[in-house]
């Protein structure tokens, strides 16, 4: 989610809000211009060749001692990150954790070498009627990245997150557009990382932090030509403008928007009957939890009509209105979020199940649970619009038939959920087929909440989840979003990149001929 | 290339042209319309499920099938090409075997497993303070593929041509849209893959082929909802426009367009004193080659002045007089042709170092060298434009500087070829990170308009060579464009995917917790 944070009083600097009492009450922070992006982009292509040549073992280092170097900011850092987001402690302290763990886990990708992607073909210079060249790929880094933090991961999907941890691994220099909900927690982690970079002894540029209120800025940055590729995570409107703006460059370049998603969760018959009451506690754990502000928040429920269901509601009715109100990330997306719940809770064919607290503060969410027939789900498409925050949809399904319709009928998500019991399982093959093809990761018997950074994590899905569904924002295989493969036929020994030399590959797997070795 | 074929007076069929003498001479075909694309993407979606959940060798089967029916056809097939395409025997003889060996390329990779992309982390249920999820990736194809053959390839890179092989060999069904420069050769290779279908025992819908002579068909076939990815070789205008439509579409979806090319050829001074006339007329023998009208043609060679270059110059010129006409591969084609050479030979900085030999027949193209100083060619974008055909632009450069400027300078190569010697090694080196950054394949003392279909081809390139400049459209990596990233999160067994059970790969490769297996 994006927005706009409100423009301070004097136009060449913005103040930091704090979530809880929606005040400017922090630092004041610069809002840089079109001449502070063009040499943030001029730095990053002038280091390009230079950081993309470091070898493994440099550009592994480098990116833990980001990790090292966002550890040493301590606590001053977890109290920015609280104060500008309204999120607790804990939560906070594991965001942190996770962030120097992904860091890690990509120097050890780089160390690995997979990403790589080397194949040789060997020259057949006897082959008839044409001989066949001596063919090697390796795949080498688009270029300079721009990363739009996102406001709901102030710290793991921002300035030092996994778009920018990913694209650094790859090879490419970043250009930050820091978000303007946390420009004190992004200062403290941009910070941190021109010292690694200085510790590294890289060149400068390798690193650039852009800060400011308005959407002008990355506008600005999408369309310098220098730019090579685009990570963003927030809000369905924000991607597709960047999108389009980078589709209409004279030069267009690819768009990795992680947008917008509601997470169906399907109650199987059997489970509903066996535990109706128990998931519905578990599920309004999940859809309240950090103010229901995650990207894989369940926003859908999909039932077939029972006793079983009406076990769920009961339990979730009950958990719901003792879910205290919890503090957003910004005024904005509290704004968003109140109308999205009102449009629910006003619309002639749907049920309110519950609210949760009404909260004290400013930007404090109330969260909310609806229900609504299938039939009504299918005929109005704004009904699987998502609402960023605790609010949650049940669809009541009349068979089987009727559900994976609904399910057919829906966008493409980042998650969809199975929750079932042994006695489920011939149904729930039947929907696995179909579940695959509408999100990138299907999971049972859990909750979409959690995401695993991982090697065999997705965190992506078709369109409008994200703006490219072939790829993965979370886990290892995010590198693979920022490369491109380049074949060198016939090149001397001296002309070829070293890890493209007969024995060169330190390790990295090659495919030699075809085959893996 | 693609052109718009004349409409035959009757508006429901058209006929097949003959290259040679322009006439409508052939047999007719039907002119598909909306209600046809609308039943040939209903057969490819519903045929999705069964071919997708196919076992590798059923799959890899099928394509060597294809290549088997394409091969029994036998010459009536070559006849129709050679007919259609004013191409040679020979050359079509070599296409058909590329074609077949293509499948068999594809047979091999599909059994091979590693598109398949596995990857397992193990459960840690026991981690503190999350336990850890079962988490299993795999690639699912993207879902129905439109197909739009080339007119220069109307074997290897139409019908049942690269696009086909790879989509196919991801598990995508195929929507064809016909070339209709050469509607015999297609119907032929058409009806082959049909046989192969039904001999396979698969849903007919698995491969769908629509013929028009008009873009109304194609723009139909790109709207449709039920098709995921676009494969195209052709102009850049047919390609940009393409691209429009599928980013316009409410699920926007990836078109792999190849597009143009005029991969320059960098001649270095060594190479040129030591062998200037011998690279000049092998220089024209890989200009002229099948009139030119290769993606990879040279179509621009970069030099520094001197003697070497005047000796290059004279050989080329010699060479390029006595080049006899071809006939091209249409009209279109040729009209195309003969204005872009015209506006070169008009330009008042442009010098004619050479034209080929005047030919007698309807689109005969008459070959063409010309020469310009870097400055003008910097200034003026259009003399980087592709002419498709046999015509090619000298930039004579003062230094080792000016022509590094003009390559920074030069747009998205599908190649980039060095003709060097030893004694070119150190400034060699100074060149291939600016090629690499510029083009898909770098080559060295070759001639860039042979494509080997391998492990290690990249037949692709930066914007605007292609679309998409993270793939390629030849060799095994092709099918990677037509797959997408699946995570499973603790699913039992009996609801994953074979190949995602414990010990279930079949031989494909597997990431266990991050290690290859």
């Amino acid at each position: 989610m994006t927005d706009q944070a409100q423009l301070a009083e004097r136009p060449d600097t913005f103040r930091s809000i704090s979530a809880a009492t929606g005040e400017a009450e922090g630092l004041e922070f610069a809002v840089h211009g079109p001449a502070d992006v063009d040499a943030a982009c001029a730095a990053a292509a002038e280091a390009f060749d230079a950081y993309r040549a470091t070898d493994a073992e440099t550009r592994a280092r480098f990116l833990e001692r980001i990790g090292e170097e966002i550890a040493a900011i301590g606590d001053p850092l977890i109290e920015a990150a609280m104060r500008e987001s309204g999120l607790p402690r804990a939560r906070l302290e594991g965001e942190r954790g996770r962030t120097i763990g992904q860091l890690k886990l990509f120097a050890d990708v780089v160390r690995a070498g997979a990403w790589r992607g080397l194949r040789i073909d060997t020259a057949m210079p006897d082959r008839q009627p044409l001989p066949r060249p001596d063919l090697r790929l390796r795949m080498v880094p688009l270029g300079p990245v721009a990363v739009f933090g996102a406001s709901n991961f102030p710290l793991a999907f921002s300035t030092a997150g996994g778009d920018t941890a990913s694209a650094l691994a790859a090879g490419c220099p970043v250009v930050v557009k820091g978000h303007p909900a946390h420009p004190a927690t992004g200062e403290l982690v941009a910070g941190a990382i021109r010292a690694a970079v200085a510790a590294s002894g890289l060149p400068e540029g390798v690193f650039g932090h852009l800060t400011g209120p308005g959407n002008d800025l990355g506008t600005a940055l999408v369309q310098d030509p220098r730019i090579a590729a685009v990570g963003f995570t927030g809000s369905r409107g924000g991607g597709l403008a960047l999108l389009k703006l980078a589709q209409a460059r004279p030069v267009p370049i690819p768009v990795y928007a992680e947008m917008s998603s509601i997470n169906p969760v399907v109650l199987m018959p059997e489970a509903l009957k066996a535990r109706g009451s128990a998931l519905g506690t578990a599920f309004v754990g999940s859809l309240t939890m950090g103010a229901g502000q995650f990207c894989t928040n369940p926003g859908l429920v999909l039932a077939i009509e029972g006793e079983g269901l009406d076990s769920f509601i009961a339990a979730a009715r009950e958990a719901l209105v003792k879910a205290p109100a919890a503090t957003m990330l910004t005024g904005g997306i509290h704004a968003a979020y109140s109308q999205g719940v009102e449009s629910l809770a006003s619309h002639d064919r749907v049920e309110t199940i519950a609210r949760g607290e009404v909260g004290q503060g400013v930007a404090q969410c109330q969260a909310g649970l609806f229900a609504v027939d299938a039939a009504t789900f299918l005929a109005d498409h704004a009904l699987g619009h998502e609402v960023f925050g605790a609010s949650s949809l049940l669809v009541r399904c009349r068979d089987e038939a009727e559900l994976i319709r609904v399910l057919r009928a829906a966008e493409g998500q980042l998650t969809a959920t199975i929750q079932m019991d042994a006695a489920d399982t011939d149904a729930a093959t039947r929907l696995v087929p179909v579940l695959e093809l509408k999100a990138g990761r299907v999971l049972v018997n859990g909750w979409p909440t959690g995401v695993e950074v991982a090697h065999a994590m997705v965190h992506g899905g078709p369109f409008p989840s994200t703006s490219d569904g072939r790829t993965t924002s979370v886990g290892s295989l995010a590198i693979d979003r920022f490369l491109r493969p380049v074949s060198y036929q016939n090149l001397p020994a001296e002309l070829l990149p070293p890890e493209l030399h007969d024995g060169g590959q330190g390790g990295a797997p090659l495919l030699l001929d075809g085959k893996p070795v």
